[in-house]
């Protein structure tokens, strides 16, 4: 019996051994992992630097030769052959914007207030162009679906509530579309700095406006929306607030759709990077855009008129509680915000559109 | 004055000459950055998935040579070469997991769900230590900041309540609160699954805990907290519920401060990694934590106290709101996690020490 124990105890000290062995070769193994680690991100680092310097300066290099060339190309008759190299010169803008060295330029806004406010200091840039349209097209998918949310959602609590409550609507399904709203803003909010940091050019005010728009969310939720004793009267500005918002899903539904299409119409003419958002009821400017024109200003039209109906609520008294003139001051503002985004935009491009012609009809004399 | 002219035409054909030669430079300058790119992109991530290869089998090697060890060194008495090894196997574990090479180890969770719905599929694992430290610090930074407010936001509405208001809350600066505490617990949760990404040890249930009060907080919004008519008995559960918050701000306070110090002091030693959070309640457990425990399991007991009064309330019927029972089912379910949470791991610590014990009372012997 001593025999097999000394057995026993040898072959497990042989394993023991072994073991030994093993952690010295895998102590071995780390070390030689963090120096090639080490010397890799050393390596890396350098090399990334040296490209994020060539991408700065060739970039800044192309904007100056840009506008050389359009003062160029405003002051006189168009010459084909600079009309050539304006075209070039955009090509090259568009495969430095959308390339491999697009990684190494610098984003618009590094993170930004908001992103630092609730993500921390991290990093949300992607230097991979393939995780970069991953983001973009979850993005566009990502308002395809909450449009039809937008939709479906407030449609359905005006339809139960001319059917199944009387005309009164309960408390609990509204706040639940406003707690949607609030954390559907959010998210978009967030997913649009994301997209601004990864070289999206999209327009600042529609991130205003969801900012906007998550301040009404949450300070509609305090909001005490208890129909009694008039529910007619009380949830007057509920009931516009939801047909609004259908209206909105409607327009949303048409614009991702004309959008996307612009988009990839405009990728394909080499116009546009694809990390570009046209986002918003603006940023789309062609044909199509005046078929969508009149719907969008007739939601705007609405948007501040449901504004000053909140106001007119809380003035006369029948709500007096000052979430109601919030809400009326928020929509009307951002009513406001809207139509003269559209306008802007309609005039920059109604003014280019006039340029063009006129310096094709210079070329044609 | 047709020299004259011809003149600044050939100039200004000169400067156009000019401006196409830099355009062509620019052009051609794009397309050797773009070539160098793409050659610089796609060697890094060739390099990057062998060192990731590297790395991934290296630390299953290690983690099985780990359970390995140490089933030996609980199965027998300790053989002294063999702590050895296990010590140097641990500082191994701790360089790979903290060195250069930690950024080729897979994050714990990709993402998850949380941030998948808030930010999109974007990647917030970051290979650069720096960040990654930066993030870290930010975070006990917010932590401290918050704890300070979660004490003193509280604390003056109870004070104002008795000096200024009559015993009567107001609802404005009650609800700013909570808006306030949704936020909060956004930013946390959002903050801890980033760190979690980055390769921390979080514990789980702190997210969990942090989505619930997430909830709350947003229930709690929507609760109707006028006091008429009667304030002393309508707002008792508002009343709980802060004296408990300002509670909670001072043992995070105290948390804080000695489980930053316990994090320097495992870092030192080589026992934590540098990206691990020694958060919560339960995770620092040594010395100190048998001072803290007595104020956490009292916290805990009162959480579970403020949610039981919750529910009295609302089905005595006093507030006979969905609100007010459900904040006090969410309360007891985060009171009951909390306690299970600091008994797992002061259990967990015990057996460790008794092994401990064990294992050197059989070396001396």
């Amino acid at each position: 019996m001593g025999e097999a124990k000394r057995n026993s105890s040898s072959s497990s000290s042989n394993s023991d051994e072994d073991i030994q062995a093993q952690v010295a070769k895998a102590v071995e193994d780390v070390k030689e992992l963090q120096d090639s680690a080490a010397s890799f991100i050393s390596r890396t680092s350098t090399d990334e630097q040296a490209l994020r310097q060539r991408s700065q300066s060739l970039d800044s290099s192309i904007r100056r030769l840009r506008s050389q060339l359009y003062s160029l190309l405003s002051s006189k008759a168009l010459d084909p052959k600079l009309a050539e190299k304006a075209k070039d010169l955009q090509r090259a803008t568009c495969v430095l914007a959308d390339g491999d060295a697009a990684s190494f330029l610098p984003g618009k806004a590094q993170g930004g207030r908001f992103l630092r406010m609730f993500l921390g200091p991290i990093t949300v840039r992607s230097s991979s162009k393939d995780i970069q349209l991953k983001v973009k097209e979850e993005y566009n998918a990502y308002r395809d679906r909450t449009a039809l949310l937008f939709l479906l959602f407030p449609a359905t609590l005006l339809i139960l509530r001319s059917w199944l409550w009387d005309g009164c609507l309960p408390t609990f399904p509204v706040q639940a579309y406003q707690a949607w709203l609030l954390f559907l803003y959010t998210g978009l909010a967030l997913r649009e700095n994301i997209l601004r940091v990864n070289g999206s050019d999209i327009r600042p005010w529609w991130i205003y406006h969801h900012y906007c728009a998550m301040f009404m969310a949450l300070v509609s939720l305090t909001w005490e929306i208890k129909g009694q004793p008039d529910c007619s009267q009380k949830q007057r500005g509920v009931q516009l607030f939801l047909q609004w918002a259908m209206m909105q899903g409607v327009a949303m539904l048409l614009q991702n759709r004309y959008q996307r299409q612009r988009l990839y119409t405009r990728i394909a003419l080499g116009k546009a990077k694809r990390m570009d958002v046209v986002w918003g009821e603006t940023a789309g400017v062609d044909g199509q855009l005046w078929l969508l024109c009149p719907i969008l200003f007739i939601l705007q039209g609405f948007e501040a008129y449901v504004g000053l109906q909140l106001l007119k609520t809380a003035l006369v008294g029948v709500a007096s509680e000052w979430q109601v003139s919030f809400c009326g001051v928020v929509l009307v503002f951002m009513a406001v915000g809207n139509f003269v985004n559209t306008v802007q935009t309609l005039m920059v491009k109604s003014r280019f559109k006039a340029k063009m012609k006129r310096s094709k009809s210079k070329q044609d004399l």
